[in-house]
């Protein structure tokens, strides 16, 4: 049994951790810090959790304070730039810290600039901090005591790619992706542009060639096949309140067909309860994976234009942020996989 | 002023065609025919149309008794199989016939067997047919009794792409479009999979590498081409009544730029009020276009990569349908092209 | 044909104003004004609106600069406070003012301040200008330049309940209004509370006892019954963009029966288009009105417990504000009472 | 730990219902009967479900059969007229059977007969099962091993409502029944009335003065008041997924203000972690009680009508069905009472 702490916890992603970590098996204290509801009651901020937390506060959000409490295990669900400021005092305090942020999931500070428009605060941390999808274990997350929670748009194409790119069953020229993101990825948002009337009969793409998650999607697919890959990703916001679908296509240059996929998915995620690979022609529906940290996959190999086109869904707050980070805790902890999360 | 009449007007696009065409100022009467509901009132059987419809009853729907009745202009919004038993009979008999159905759609009978899973039973007369996009009239669309109104998803495609192959500053090459489209687009469906519980919060893909518009966008992106194209349609089903959003990507050969095609379309569309162009980094948004007979189009090429991106949004009813049958009318009787449709 | 001008075309019955304006048969030139978006063109501000509104550009909104235009007829899409400042120079100017906001709908200035929390600045105004439902002419409204537009909800529970008041069917003790409405209610909002993830799946009550339309319902029900009426009003919000569904309860204390309401109803709608009654167990559906200028109306006596139920349904941007105005303009000008409305 | 089972798994609270003893931490086995999809799996009729339920797979829904299976804990999710096939035998042969289906909520069987349209298959049953609201233990509750679970609609209404008549704060005469639903409460539908595109921006009322659960509610408000209570309810659909949001008014005959409501519910609901009472003016939101085992209480009495409004907002498949059937479960067992539930 562990103490748990959050910071960050008011945003979608922040309510569905605390949703999540108060009825974990393994977990005997949560601890809540706000930088901007200290002193407030969680069911006071976030009514749809009365009765779960207790009478739990939020704390201020001030990082050398938190890292006296000897909190062992942190969540930040923080804005990213913020997110740094508390990972590198609380992990050197020795927690674990699990970052949902985008503060250290790129390799890459010059991308990180790149993307994220200023430099980034901790350049050299850059490299050790692994970026952790559960399925796919990478080099150094047993040890490390900062670990990059991948982001939705990302974890839904990449548990799809990874293992093809691996096994080079493609080559990962040409890569298209088009995504579809329930409105809650934007966050709590106070703009006309995310008020109901606006979003409603409302489908639209954004972020044409310039999304933030476009910099680790390239990342993590070009360490996978050691060689440097760009893909086209373009994001679209549809009148939903959670779930990602994503749909790949990769240019038929290959012989490789569905069975091949699927077994090398079969291979690569066997006895993965966070996966589930769909065969017989079945799709990936964000509504099928509501609620749960599962990423539904499937495979189609047109044999008329060459093309392999594959789909994936996820519920962008369980897969696609606070699921994962709870999957990551378990497996850092050595806990099952799915304590927690079932 | 002439007289009107709609067989098959008790789905959604029959009760937009009944909306328009009862407010059209060149429409002096209207008549309804239903397989289904003849003797009912068009206010019984669509309350929302009460008012509009005054006293409209729906009639039989029998093709050689709707033959004798003099209407000089038909629209029908029957199911593919079905509407080729009116069309030929009333163009023949000498009305002009605007058909919202498959029917006459492909020029091809082998193709639409494939597609369609029966032989086409005139199909000495699919190369007559014209399909009329209003915006790029096509060889004999003056003379002809029989029009093949375009498909919903094939409108939102064919627009971005028609003018860029004919002027060949694209080549057609490998062309992925990815197209969401909202619920009424499957028509009245009494399923468990449309009902209201099962859609919220559902994005999901159907129909890969088979859906029945591909057959009419491939013949249609050929003829402009004058090479055989092949593409890649992905539909999606995404939670709102109406809209198509489509998301086309053609893979980074050629050298031209944002600002050449929205030039072609400038050229090709203009003083057209059914096509609005974005600029400065727009992106169509199916919430602009509901109820407007209107696509919405953006164009980017991202040098990054190399790939030019289309996006379109239509009314799947309005543009994608109804809105672009009434257009048809229009033009055909050389009336205003936007006669009832502001 | 008459020019007409509206202030204040920005938010949602703004939007819907210029699209009925711009099609209607008698009106020659539009000219629109706002108090943020002078100088900028409609379709810039309400892209939805490109192709209706041509190169419509917004002028500024400063009344003495409105009352030189000789424009004949303003409406007023303004919130309240602001619409007087405009609505008295425009109708002293000379022009017919059709008032969309609450600034004339009460006779009592006392209540005025009261429910709004402001003294009124016209107050002397106030018992001459006609709150005026075009179904039920009040006195005035012949000559008045200025003209008050019923509220959303008020509409929605005056039609049913005037009639029954004035034969005295009913006794008016007792009433209790249930409420539900769309989102668009509460205009163009910015805040958490609007947002897409906080409405969807959220049904909420609102204003208890304190919603500021409860004022001008029972001064209006109040005037028909020649006594003073309170009711019991509580509005609702549901997760839809328009729509109001009013579900109005009268205590079971006359022996009047569901068929003397419908008797009574006939007579007093009696031709109007703008008003549907129903029969036979059907229930006014929010869905069936949307997009339509009327009111559907159903009653049912309760023989079990004696009470009558009257249920109501409009769209609250059409029949609940925009459509009626319009109505309302048709009316005075001696137009035919739906021109620009099927 | 305990072996359990459930009868009717398929529909929206048997998956709910499988989520919840899937991971409750006294369950052991999962046993699940259907009668249309025996020899499936849970995974394949109920995919979201896929990696909770194993491969748990349905078996044959005979009585009989699983009568003899000795699992000492069964859920039936059936409708009514079924349920009570299956609860006889099962709650004979030595089971506890926890009945989510009418069949037995109601004491008399002339009421059942008049609001079902049959007559009741066991009469002499209905006075010994208790109709169980857990948060007010019903006489004989310790005993029973058939007990009814309540419906969706009397569990918002009886809990604001009980221990204010039961405390004789409120007399009970005159009550007005406002309540709004999920679409999920009209289960599994494969109807048009149920379809995406019908239900969404819809709003309507239904089934006046005829629902069947009037007849439950009526019985139990006359059993907690000693007299023969009558009440006006009218249900409404709107469109969103789960949610029921009630809104109750007590005509002002009594001087009963806020706070001895608020004070009678806190001593009635003391330390109750499923029911939250709202104060200051909070208003209960059904999007707060999303997937919550809770039901949302506010009062507020309007001095100026003197008249008293309860407003309650539950989940219809948590509080409304499932949570609170698992809840019934875990009171009757011993078990902590929200034990699976938080």
């Amino acid at each position: 049994m562990q103490k748990v702490g959050i910071v960050g916890a008011s945003g979608y992603s922040g309510e569905v951790l605390i949703e999540l970590l108060a009825r974990h098996p393994r977990v005997s204290e949560l601890h809540v810090a706000s930088r901007t509801h200290a002193g407030k009651s969680v069911r006071e901020v976030l009514p749809r959790l009365d009765g779960i937390a207790g009478d739990l506060e939020f704390i201020a959000a001030d990082p050398n304070g938190l890292s006296k409490l000897n909190i062992p295990i942190w969540f930040l669900a923080l804005p990213h730039g913020v997110s740094a400021e508390y990972a590198v005092p609380l992990s050197e305090a020795g927690a674990l810290v699990i970052d949902l942020s985008a503060d250290f999931r790129l390799n890459s500070a010059e991308t990180y600039a790149e993307y994220y428009g200023h430099a980034h605060p901790f350049p050299d941390k850059l490299q050790d901090v692994p970026y952790l999808l559960p399925e796919l274990r990478c080099k150094g997350w047993k040890k490390a005591t900062l670990i990059a929670c991948p982001g939705c748009y990302p974890t839904s194409v990449l548990i799809p790619l990874l293992p093809l790119l691996k096994e080079k069953l493609v080559d990962g020229e040409g890569i298209i992706i088009n995504s579809m993101s329930g409105i809650s990825g934007a966050g709590k948002k106070e703009t006309l542009f995310y008020s109901f009337c606006e979003r409603q009969d409302s489908a639209v793409p954004y972020g044409l060639g310039c999304h933030r998650h476009l910099a680790e999607i390239e990342e993590q697919l070009s360490m996978a096949a050691r060689k440097s890959i760009q893909v086209q990703f373009t994001p679209h916001l549809v009148p939903m309140s959670r779930g990602i679908l994503s749909t790949i296509v990769l240019p038929g240059r290959t012989k490789t067909g569905t069975t091949e996929i699927i077994s090398c998915w079969e291979k690569a995620y066997q006895s993965k309860p966070g996966v589930r690979i769909l065969k017989d022609g079945g799709q990936p529906d964000t509504r099928q994976v509501l609620g749960k940290n599962r990423i539904d996959l499937a495979a189609f190999h047109d044999k008329r234009t060459g093309n392999l086109i594959l789909t994936s869904a996820i519920d962008n707050l369980m897969k696609g942020a606070s699921g994962q980070a709870v999957q990551i805790m378990n497996l850092r902890k050595g806990w099952p996989e799915f304590a927690g999360l079932a």
